[in-house]
């Protein structure tokens, strides 16, 4: 079987830059091209960033392209209290010398869906889901190209961690959540409610040190890094590692499991926008439109990423 | 100790008639007079069921007083789905002998709270908090005077039931929540996070038919119907006894635990309308306004329950 | 032909006084109550100015009511700015001797529909609808007693004074404004489009003065006082006499046109709140709820009043 | 002088076509290009009228790009029951044979701006600002190379036309309104207040019939048909030419006058959404953004009509 074809959609952070190493390890998937967005951190960042991990990840030959600066109507908001300033923080690596695409990452995310045949990309999305709902703005064809969207956002037991109600991808850009869940793509979402369960512990943390490879050293810094502020938070022993449940649900789906059910976007209270209300319990006559992802194996989940991440 | 003094204001349903009970069956508490709101059924439905408890219970001195027939600002819904056309569906019991009082629920509240002394009355809410809310609007120097409300609404990490972003008492009347929540006022609130953590087992069902009481009797029967619409929804093996957490609280303060948090109520969105936004993660620099309970010893609370209705 | 019946909700204010004193000028209405709400200034003052007014015009037998002194939501909002420190600067009258009447002015209101046959009683507002939409609230049926309700507030053309899209005794309570406008009761508004027609001029204010009476120099110190704020803000040689709108339409209703139309009260949004949208070109569905003013013939208007005023 | 260069935003329309021909009429203009956008009717319709009226005009040279499908947000709302069901019904034209470019407008607009001079390019809209905040979202560095834009919608005292209180461009994408007012580039608006009062008589149709030319008789029959919406609605004799007011602004500026205020668009209530709500009297703190016109001239504004349009 070919590789299945994927987009990734990023704002790298630590979590994002071990997702995109679980999609470089895996031949099961062919990375078409990282676009970046702000979120975690500013474009500017977030577009080095990505190619920095290219770059760790030994695949200088992926095209990285820069997409939005700015949510769609919101001001920007970023979250260094999590990442550090560079988004990054950890572990100190060299700046990148391949190069940034010139095109706008939107305009990369539309050609690429009409170049190949409908249905042959999957886009992953780790961020803010602004360059998605640009692309669908401009180009709504593309949305009956997609094959699907898999995407780290969004709670529902788990409500928020940017604020009481909002998880952080998507109370960043509402309006852009709200576009995407209203397109009809076939989505999957992995929320806090996954990802919370997918707690890192020291015994992980020691077997990327173990790997002996400066991947498995990045890693381990970027998670020690990383944890310090959910360990904090939440008192727990360790800390969720989100973006890298996206990957891992192409993978090996079998890992996750969830409900298909509706999920709408708060975009008018700010006391509670950014919101992903999911009918869990089925109470309303509203249509699904995504698969929201409930639990997960999470020991399943860090044997593969160990397992993965080990190759590079 | 002379008894702690009361009023309750209250929408009976099944939990509430239990939640009654337990406040007539207890010597530390003295029930001043019982409000009826609309709620779980209409106004003249509650104002009946009050009394045919407070008759079950042998009190028929007990002060009864209707109030709201509506909410503040919203069209009345109601819960017939989950209490039975008449709230107290389970078991027939005789139409009630004892009077509803002339004066407006609204009115007693004041008048009571303005005849006793600052800090001696308590006033617990097992339904929508339209009549506190009409209180406080007509009379605010009654905040001053209240000892503190103890009520049964919202919820955090289980979100809603009767949406999936709220839960039914503070979703039938927002306005009237955001004014309690806002009046300054001593709250403890028993959410969701509670009451579904204090699941009825048919071990508790044969308790109370074991008692070889009416009351026992009538506990059963309506706990036996009552559970039905949760155990069906959630399955689970058993169902939520709400509004017992209230006046379980007055005596048994050590059952529950919960965090000193800000909550802010949705009023503006359709999606989200009635959530308590709760921020039990101390992400926001908001005010924190109440004891916002997260947990039950439930085995502590079924043996009260048991131990104090078998009195009856 | 016995006098028409009328209560009247104010919170003066100079141009409730001179309103106030119409009603008190005319045979043709019979005052039952003035009751007094948070508007302009605070309730103890409009509770105070009320009595003032009364005295004045030499009618201490007037039973005036206090009522709420805050919004059911919000929190008040005045307009010194517009009116001085007491509600009644411009000239100096004594502290009134007449009493405050113990009741709340909501259970006035309450009673009084009760005890009058239906029908019987017209509710004239000049001030926020606090007090009425409470008396709504706790006795449902008045609203089939009530024969009327005729009120100054709102604005279509004119649009806002106190924001860009609000009027003062909207913006101040909608909550209250929307509660009376979906009542189903027969409402008579008297927007800015009305009252901004109806401008006081140098021999308006020279008429009052040549009555050579108390009043009419309370009147014409009480209107130069009142005109500076429109005066400076509109560049206009007079002010609006809002508030007599109301009563000079019991008296003259062909003095006025408008049209029978819906009006929405803008609640959700922080830009728009209190907004009377008004569907004035019927471009809606939605049903006709009150006769919305728009004209007043001025000089009839002004001739009105001075004869009326002239007589006490 | 060299001649001003500006593009031409736009969904044809009967008053964007008299525009259309009164820009290329003019010397003083150097049309760019047009782009157009889904508004008065579907996009396929705008981007052939928009040909159809170059062709019309002797300028089959004109680049006409197509745009926006859709609002940013919002199901398309559009106005055949004001143009009719091509957009330009009034009179039988031919189907264009001029090309649609391949760019989209969106790409066009950010091109040419790059390309140009920072201060060099005008853009004139004539529809939904869709396409304007998708440039801005793409590139926000055109913000500072716009030399102005001169835009047709919105109102204040004449509060809305496709509701009660929003007129048709700025409510079919308030979103996009948002982001273009909030984007800190030179505005001058032109609303409803200036276009109806700039009324077509039978007087104007009949210069336009005397032209005795095909763009003279096109003129006179598209406004005859467009006439009879608002002529029925508003009771007037004639009716508002809107769009042309924007390139007679930039012919005639001398001819118009408002007020540089703070104008806010209205995102979140269903009731109000789509209102610019001007801070005409300046009651408030915000900042002014926009030049919010008032009046004009409508005998200079026909006449200067007549003479450009003659020329064609």
């Amino acid at each position: 079987m070919p590789p299945r074809k994927i987009i990734i959609d990023t704002d790298p952070g630590q979590d994002d830059a071990v997702a995109i190493l679980l999609a470089l390890a895996a031949p099961e998937l062919q990375v078409l091209g990282i676009t970046t967005v702000a979120g975690n951190v500013p474009l500017a960042l977030t577009a080095r960033n990505a190619r920095v991990i290219c770059e760790l990840a030994g695949r200088p030959d992926i095209f990285v392209f820069a997409g939005a600066d700015r949510p769609l109507q919101r001001t920007l908001v970023t979250a260094e209290h999590v990442h550090g300033k560079t988004g990054l923080d950890g572990i100190a690596l060299p700046e990148p010398r391949m190069p940034l695409q010139d095109a706008h990452a939107v305009d990369f995310i539309v050609q690429t869906l009409r170049d190949e045949p409908p249905g042959a990309v999957t886009v992953c999305t780790l961020g803010p889901l602004t360059n998605i709902a640009m692309a669908l703005q401009k180009a709504p064809d593309i949305a009956e190209r997609i094959a699907a969207i898999v995407l780290m956002g969004g709670a529902y037991f788990e409500v928020g961690n940017i604020t009481p109600a909002a998880e952080f991808n998507i109370y960043v850009d509402p309006e852009a959540a709200h576009k995407v869940f209203a397109s009809g793509i076939d989505l999957t979402v992995m929320p806090l409610d996954v990802t919370h369960k997918a707690l890192t512990t020291e015994t992980h943390l020691q077997a990327f040190r173990d790997m002996g490879t400066r991947v498995g050293d990045a890693v381990a810094a970027w998670t020690d890094f990383f944890e310090r502020f959910d360990k904090e938070k939440y008192a727990t022993p360790g800390a969720p590692l989100h973006d890298p449940c996206v990957i891992a649900y192409l993978l090996r789906p079998d890992l996750f499991s969830g409900r298909h059910v509706n999920v709408e976007i708060e975009l008018h209270s700010a006391l509670t926008r950014g919101m992903t209300v999911a009918d869990w319990w089925g109470v309303t006559p509203r249509r699904p439109n995504a698969m929201f992802m409930g639990d997960v194996d999470a020991d399943g989940f860090f044997a593969l990423l160990a397992e993965r991440i080990g190759t590079l």
